[in-house]
């Protein structure tokens, strides 16, 4: 089975979610900043005002901005990147036919059509966030973050009681761009910000920031196109996706990883090995550090934001997985595991991390310290294996920092419930505060076709004990390559274990949305309650099918109990009762008044 | 819009899931009781025997049973309830036309072709499974009940570790039917089992045995039908269902009930106060304790297994509700609490609440002691008024106690994952450690449409921190009546989040079904890892929409990564040869033989 060939530019979703406006805010230090935000309105009889939410969807949702997905994004970066003088541009590395894994003729995906001749660092510059935190420079992206991060946070202020438990996190009741600089230069929150990837919108990942959540896409050597992965993209973003992997194998992988990344307003991960294994066929032995450092080259002059690099799986730690229920389940971790046993000879990874370092300074792209090792399944769970490479993470975090180099640390995986904090509790320990980026974890293994949900539980509590970003888990996990509606499924899973989580560690205005949705729903607002939910099609359409007439979207019942049973009916002419005159007062009206409810046979279509 | 009246008898589901035969173990204490589990087969290849499971879905899933929803289930239980020798036939009450909300003609459900005269206690006899476990009885009941909770125990005790952290819970290596007498005696656990309901198979409701899961169905005054909600029934146990709650509300409530419990072999659960409520035309302050008492026995003389009293909601907890941000969000607790308010008086529930116990012991109806005023947003989960009222429950705990009766606590509702363990400890020091039974909890009010899984994620932990049955949520709730794809998608749900409470408790046989799915999924027997999982049907609908050739199924890949990037394939072959050779020879031998994977192109409808 070969790749489809795409004949035409990519078709993506846009346009704006129901009852919502794309509404920007300026910075203050950089008045040129216009932070995008979503702005849902709530109908007039709510005297509320509208709510605003986190936007991560870009521009497609804006229509005031007209998209062209053969032009790419605007690159709203370019001039913050430039005038920190610390860049040059360059003619950059040659596209080789391996790149695209000797793809050609009608297998050969085209070409984006644009070319932007890539910038770096200056010789000895470091271009890194990190290293302006540490210089004391509150840089555009970081004034863009506090504005983004603080949504709403003012208005809240005097409304709201600090409740929830952080487990020793510490989110201030507002976020300041100073706060932001802070938190990345102690290492504690990460910026993925290539400099070849202005077009996104920075956005930062810490545990004392919103809990983000990734998504991945990506073709396969069996399935799937550039099309189609360019629309997954744009799509994944829509529902919530906060970062996106492109996690493509197989050919090709040079240019769909470009259509994706000029289009994208989100930083974009990869994990280098897996196309580094494509130039040398697949043959894992064949691996070597310089194909591996060409194909960083490659990925940072592209954009790539992130990179997930494997350092932390030793040779020694390899017979360690000998004896486990599921080996190694990381694609990355077993193409290393191999080598090293191969050659019987440590990582390259590990041992030429320093120099890993020197390239993803001159680019600022992240680490993502991939958990080769991690459970596949509940068995294997919080074993020596898992535990040997997450110090070894730990001791490469060092070496990045070291290096100016921002870091993230990746997570398991499979692991029941009560060994999830102890995850958490590790890493921490280990790896100095480094945000925590954890796959799930699935709590069972007996459900597949549903692991956005066992991981979703695991990806929750483990959110809330201070993971900063959940990299989603969609129904197809284990049986195959995810399509259109596996990844809104799988986006709006984590939106929900991300946001139960912001709730439970007590972010200060994470509330506010569940509360404006609960006083639609008291207050019958059926509209409302649609569009402020996470998908607002799907609860729309579930009403409809059982109520599908437009006078049903004011009746206050609905199809589950009817009106002679809603309980929220009851409750709301008890509450104005109360409000309006106190209890014996309203016992005596309602002797004289007799009963509110309409008989049933009246329910069809004017419900009062 | 009217109930539709069915022509004909319902249609149900039956036939055996994938790979699976039910098998029958025999009782020792009582040697014709027969268990009913489900066997599921794995590959010769894998040279494991069968994996056993708990089978809820009754005869139906037995080919070698013919079942006649026309006639009803096999009383199974009928020879024990007359051995005991203290119950009396009689005549029962007779069926009034408001039983039905009077429905005539076409609209009437037609009444369930048998009628069995009803059973209860002769004078002065308590013929619960309480009053018989104090009197250090063991019933049939209750071995049946080892043995079914047992399963697989014997064979595993040597091979698998007690893991997990109960919190408390004291599952024991191995369940004895003494131990079930003990647990029930002590009112840790709860045997719903009416003796006018002797079709069930005897189950078990505590927090020192599996966690339980429950599934709602029921018509409402909009929409659905009799044949619908049987079959709703009958496919909520195929899928896993341990109990069925019939919430029926409108007509025919009478009369679809009968044909649900004649035909269900799981407890049914009712809320007697919306058939009460029907009863007097839905006026909530007309009704009465006659009325109600005689809804109580009309329902206990058809064999419902347990009944929702909302007797905690009094009426001084009413104001504590009036500047909730959602009030009263229970249907029972806002009748409840119109009807204390437009009196001026204390619920007759509560007041009559002796007399309530006294019909449960002459039937053996257990007491599921409802939430009225469970939290309905994250706004108002822990408030005073929910936790006025647990205490309240404590009390009738207690009182019910007394009376012999069985007794379980209903549980919220709305809460935020922080706020989720309190429930737990208020409920254990409140009542005595009675089993508590809770609706999720949701852990955030913005994804409707999706609140199966922002409740599955709240279930899940409070499952763990010891709920002994948790109340499903469908995709539906908040917005419709669940339809059949719902009430599976809802137990499915529920089923992970009890498999996942089991795993972090420690249940000693737990594990087997996840390490036998997991070593499954190792070895590529894609066939066993669907039939091992929760939904087998799913696992392989969905492998196929990517990989749909029989040769796939034998695949030493999927389509996620393909065969070049298969972890576990790698893995695998790590595995074996460190198994066969230990690491140094593996080096070599690896150095000698090239690559194990073959070219991407060839993988087509023939992979090796």
């Amino acid at each position: 089975m070969n790749a489809n060939t795409p004949t035409v530019t990519p078709k993506v979703t846009e346009g704006a979610l129901p009852a919502s406006r794309k509404i920007y805010k300026a910075g203050k230090l950089h008045p040129d900043i216009r932070v995008p935000m979503r702005e849902i309105a709530v109908h007039p009889t709510a005297g509320e005002p509208p709510v605003t939410v986190y936007d991560s969807s870009g521009p497609y949702t804006d229509p005031d901005v007209k998209t062209d997905i053969a032009a790419g994004l605007p690159r709203l970066r370019a001039a913050w990147i430039e005038a920190r003088g610390d860049v040059e541009r360059y003619d950059g590395r040659p596209v080789d036919a391996s790149d695209n894994g000797f793809a050609s003729g009608d297998q050969l995906t085209p070409e984006f059509p644009l070319r932007h001749r890539p910038w770096r660092a200056e010789a000895g510059k470091a271009v890194t966030q990190l290293a302006y935190a540490r210089a004391g420079i509150v840089t555009p992206e970081m004034e863009f973050i506090a504005i983004r991060e603080n949504l709403g946070r003012d208005a809240l202020k005097s409304k709201l009681e600090r409740d929830g438990e952080s487990w020793g996190a510490a989110i201030p009741d507002h976020v300041t761009p100073e706060f932001v600089r802070d938190e990345v230069a102690q290492g504690r929150a990460t910026i993925p910000a290539n400099i070849n990837h202005p077009e996104a919108e920075p956005m930062i990942i810490g545990r004392n920031f919103l809990v983000k959540i990734n998504a991945n896409i990506g073709n396969s050597a069996v399935t799937s196109s550039m099309a189609e992965e360019v629309d997954k993209m744009v799509w994944a973003i829509r529902w919530g996706g906060d970062t996106v992997m492109d996690l493509s194998t197989g050919r090709n992988i040079h240019n769909i990883r470009e259509w994706i990344i000029r289009n994208s307003p989100v930083p974009i991960g990869t994990v280098p090995i897996y196309q580094a294994l494509e130039k040398v066929n697949g043959i894992a032995e064949d691996l070597s550090w310089d194909v591996f450092r060409d194909t960083l080259i490659e990925q940072a002059e592209q954009g790539v934001d992130y990179f997930t690099i494997h350092a932390g799986v030793r040779l020694h730690y390899v017979p360690l997985t000998a004896e486990r229920t599921t080996g190694i389940v990381s694609r990355g971790g077993s193409i290393m595991a191999k080598w090293c046993l191969h050659h019987h000879r440590e990582s390259f990874l590990y041992e030429h991390f320093e120099e890993i370092c020197d390239i993803c300074r001159a680019y600022d792209v992240s680490f993502s310290l991939g958990d080769g090792l991690r459970p596949g399944s509940i068995a294997d769970a919080n074993d020596a294996a898992q535990f040997a490479e997450l110090e070894t993470l730990g001791e490469l975090t060092q070496i990045a920092w070291a290096k100016d180099c921002q870091v993230m640390i990746e997570g398991p995986g499979h692991v029941p419930m009560h060994k999830i904090k102890r995850n958490m509790d590790k890493q921490l320990e280990s790896c100095g505060e480094a945000p925590f980026y954890t796959l799930g974890p699935l709590t069972t293994d007996i459900a597949p076709g549903y692991d956005h949900i066992t991981s979703g539980i695991g990806a929750a509590m483990i959110g809330w004990f201070g993971t900063a970003m959940l990299c989603y888990v969609t129904p197809k996990e284990h049986l195959g390559l995810p399509d259109r509606d596996d990844v809104k499924t799988g986006v709006i899973t984590y939106k929900i274990a991300a946001h139960a989580a912001d709730l439970a560690k007590g972010h200060p205005a994470a509330q506010a949305r569940d509360d404006a949705l609960s006083r639609a729903r008291f207050e019958f607002r059926w509209e409302d309650q649609f569009n402020l939910s996470l998908d607002p099609e799907t609860a729309r359409d579930f009403h409809d099918k059982t109520l599908p007439k437009q006078a049903h979207k004011v009746a206050h019942f609905c199809s589950m109990c009817g009106p002679k049973f809603c309980s929220m009916r009851i409750s709301h002419d008890i509450r104005s009762e109360f409000q309006k005159e106190g209890m014996a007062e309203m016992a005596r009206k309602y002797q004289e008044g007799g009963d509110l409810y309409m008989p049933v046979d009246e329910v069809g279509d004017s419900p009062a």
